[in-house]
């Protein structure tokens, strides 16, 4: 079967590899409508975070469960099921809480497992997923009806941005009538939009330089678009809102600047929540913290809890977060995929196996 | 009148000074009931932070409104008051939204307010306060009142400790059912413990080293209590917790290890609650709170907000913060508690004018 296998920088290829297997009755083997490429595959694609041995890569998919382990009883062989993108055991104290992506075993696509075995990535025909038990999240609808209703992409999206946007909004305590600055217009910024005004905001501020996501993002809900950053951000921000500031801000990139900015565009008492992978940063000024009152909260997003509250409405079709996919293409161009994100031609790409 | 002032570290006197008058029209004049000394006052005693030049010291207190400013109509002469440790405007977006201490004119006692004049320090027979509409809260019983009913300490707690404790129990969103650990067993720490008591934790595990502390921490509400720091305070917490850890963890003290201490101390997803002072930390490591979910939130309370929630307990008797000072002393003798709490004889010192 092909999948996705990142070899090094800018060198990530489609290969012939052996069908995946149940390896333990805790598995099982799906079979992938579709996959994507994540904007945090591109921190490995560019060589940020070093691929030190070739591994299969890809952490989002929607799939049809073809087998299951005897241990699995969250899903039926047929079933369309979602699979958010760190696998969990569903039964320790964080995924309890209902944080499974600080789940005692947390796995990861492209890894390996508690009982050592290696995690296929996403980006391929079939996958075996470990932990199945709490990882599966079937869909309640059959292939022929996600297909004929166009859901695949709304879909794809829960298993990581979409959720990942979610999680923005709601550690930052979104909440009616807030006003909500969103830093970083890649497809969880523009998740993360459509969050906030779900949550109720009020008015939801875009920070996006980019007129095809600015207008993606006014279309999921933005208010208002701001162009400036850093010092100009903030006064463009004040000049928006009559001098005041945002009761919240998402911090969407995962960079230094990316959370000064958030910082610094909230009031006194304001809520930062934060989803972007730190790369080099973000570093958290205490005493800045301190003397303005601002609540920091997130990190990586506990996907499978919040796909469970966004199902609906992406069934109904009131949130539409598939609105991010700009392109299509095979899995087997997924190099091309890659490629094209990374030169921005893409905001993000959907791989169909 | 008499008044504190401190001239280096281990420098305090208590000397003669003019007696205050209204400044501006925002002003009021207070004769004080009850000062004290604070934790964060220590800093400056021990040198941690330098003294420049000699100025009056303290800002916590209970006084009595002696004379108003022509624009202060919030209070009347002769009304019993607590003032907040920071004076506000009650009219920016901070204040509005609840956190005065992050006010545009934000103001402290032995500073210099926004007109240019130097500001009293509470430990004093008489005080101005600048912006005095916002920062006198008038309790509602009389000076005959308080003392009968032995309220003067409890009240005094208000301006400071106790709503600090309150508003990292709050940042943490501590609620029912929770299992929170106080990290600090000082005033505000003790204060802590009760704050989340009050706003219904189940279980409160006070982390302290100190048997009187411990009692008194018992007293205010803690269910247990662990003599245990760092990983093997970590390792205690998991031993009482059946294998989990808290819900929440309050930081009550300002330095990298209490705060690291806070962290490890919380469940995926858990939330600290910090309101120690950062004195050369606390460091905030973002890929900790990324990939376990903490959220931090908190910072200097907004101390004029949470005493207008917390009155009411003080009033019946249901909260009882005073019991955090365990001496009482002339102001005269003010040098003699700064020494007595840096020598840690005492936990905290009622000072008396």
């Amino acid at each position: 079967m092909l999948a996705t296998v990142i070899h090094a920088a800018r060198d990530v290829r489609v290969e012939n590899r052996p069908v995946p297997v149940l390896r333990t009755g805790h598995d099982a083997v799906l079979r992938v409508l579709a996959a994507c490429v994540c904007g945090s595959d591109l921190w490995s694609y560019r060589g940020v975070a070093p691929t030190r041995s070739p591994h299969p890569i890809g952490h989002e998919l929607v799939g049809v469960v073809e087998e299951l382990g005897s241990e699995v009883t969250s899903a039926t062989v047929g079933d369309v099921v979602v699979v958010p993108f760190s696998l969990s055991c569903g039964r320790c104290q964080s995924c309890r809480a209902g944080f499974p992506s600080a789940c005692d075993v947390v796995t990861f696509f492209g890894s390996t497992d508690r009982d050592g075995h290696p995690v296929d990535g996403a980006q391929g025909e079939r996958v075996r997923i470990p932990l199945a038990q709490h990882s599966l999240f079937p869909v309640g609808r059959t292939e022929a009806e996600v297909e004929a209703a166009g859901l695949l992409p709304h879909l794809l999206a829960l298993s990581d941005v979409m959720s990942t946007g979610h999680h923005a909004a709601v550690s930052a305590g979104v909440g009616p009538g807030d006003t909500v600055v969103v830093v970083g217009d890649g497809a969880v910024g523009l998740c993360a939009v459509a969050a906030a005004r779900r949550l109720g905001a009020e008015r939801v501020v875009a920070m996006s330089r980019h007129d095809d996501r600015a207008a993606l993002a006014r279309e999921l809900g933005a208010t208002d678009v701001l162009a400036e950053r850093g010092d100009e951000g903030v006064a463009a921000l004040r000049a928006l809102l009559a001098g005041d500031l945002a009761d919240a801000a998402l911090e969407c990139v995962g960079t230094e600047e990316s959370m000064a900015q958030a910082l610094a565009s909230v009031r006194g008492g304001g809520r930062v929540g934060f989803v972007g992978v730190p790369h080099g940063g973000p570093t958290l000024p205490v005493r800045q913290l301190f003397g303005r009152n601002i609540t920091v909260g997130g990190g990586m997003a506990p996907a499978r809890t919040h796909m469970a509250t966004l199902l609906d409405d992406v069934l109904s079709g009131a949130l539409r977060p598939g609105l991010v996919f700009d392109a299509e293409m095979p899995l087997a161009d997924a190099a091309e995929a890659y490629a094209a994100m990374d030169e921005r031609r893409a905001t993000k790409v959907l791989l169909r196996p």
